[in-house]
């Protein structure tokens, strides 16, 4: 397997090759290789799996600073999930790396989607050990993070854009409208009212307009699902 | 609240000491005072469990070689989890320095362990924020990694010192013998057999003696629960 042309390809530099090749490094390979001293990807991948959990959680806590601890959980447990690191796997073509036994090889084992999230996870944990975790937060930077910013994760907890995007094919119009302002000035809650073609379909109380509206947004959703 | 004192106790300097002060900044004291532009310490807690999930998963990796990623999972799961943060936070003496509101101090809330374990992830996250990964993890090497040494965790992950408590206890003793080297030299497992006054309790196959040992331990105790 050319692990030099995945290097170049990923803008990789591993001091310790022998790391990189465990990362691909199936059990069922090891199995059929037992001679030769090799160690699977799995206690990598226990570690890339701590790395990715705080380089995820350090760019929602720097990029969404009005999410709650609530909205920020769920976000990352949606992005450092099977479905997602399986993607993210695909799209760096990390299935073709992956050293297979040969009875997990004819059984279809390549594009089992966790054989393809665990490689991914122990790839990132194997430049966290051979370079640090800076060099493993620029990986993070070129192929995790670039695909929470389209929303294709935050999509889920926005609730006025996907309202939005609901009523819109409909051909109908969201508007919103802070409704009454409650509390003295230093203590102030706002109340918003979100319109689906100028009828109320929801309400929502909040610290902040934004605040206000994303509930309010999140009530009439709930009421357009029932 | 003296954090000063705060952090001379804790070997802590922080450049910002707002971070410090948020960390143990309850939502209910926050509530309480709306006008005062503070923030609780909910997002911190975000950041710091993923900083402490980070530095308990490489102190693991690197201090014991011999486990596997799944031993390694339910290991870390035990050290980052509710009981044992509300224990680290108890020993450094963190529930006085909770900023609680009237209703929640009144209810009793400063000597809820939700509370106590929340505050610690804060601190390690307002650590981290404030001072980076690598003082996080002196600090991590303070108070928590003692802690995993003793085998408080590992303990249960050993079933060999295990069966050796519960079989002494009853003033037995705990043998073992290798039974059987099993395929070609290159690719050897070893049987173990363990033996309770001689008697054999249970078998255990694995690469190493010891992985086998361990495994023929873990039938016994199985075998004594039942």
């Amino acid at each position: 397997m050319d692990f030099k042309q995945f290097q170049k390809d990923h803008e990789l530099h591993f001091n310790d090759e022998k790391l990189l090749k465990q990362a691909f490094m199936h059990t069922s390979y090891v199995n059929e290789h037992r001679g030769e001293n090799l160690e699977d990807n799995e206690r990598l991948e226990f570690l890339g799996d701590a790395v990715l959990e705080l380089g995820v959680s350090q760019y929602l806590f720097r990029n969404y600073q009005e999410m709650s601890e609530g909205e920020l959980t769920k976000l990352r447990a949606n992005i450092v999930c099977e479905p997602s690191l399986e993607n993210f796997a695909r799209k760096n073509n990390l299935g073709k790396y992956v050293l297979l036994g040969k009875g997990e090889e004819a059984s279809g084992g390549r594009k089992r989607p966790a054989l393809l999230a665990d490689a991914f996870e122990a790839l990132i944990g194997a430049i966290y050990l051979d370079q640090g975790f800076d060099q493993a937060l620029q990986f993070l930077d070129r192929v995790v993070f670039p695909e929470i910013e389209p929303g294709a994760f935050s999509h889920a907890m926005d609730y006025k854009t996907q309202l939005q995007e609901i009523v819109q094919q409909q051909g109908g119009k969201v508007t919103y409208r802070i409704l009454e302002e409650i509390g003295p000035a230093h203590n102030r809650d706002f109340l918003a009212g979100v319109f689906i073609n100028e009828e109320k379909h929801g309400e929502g109380q909040g610290r902040t307009k934004k605040e206000a509206e994303q509930r309010a947004a999140n009530q009439a959703m709930n009421q357009l699902k029932n």
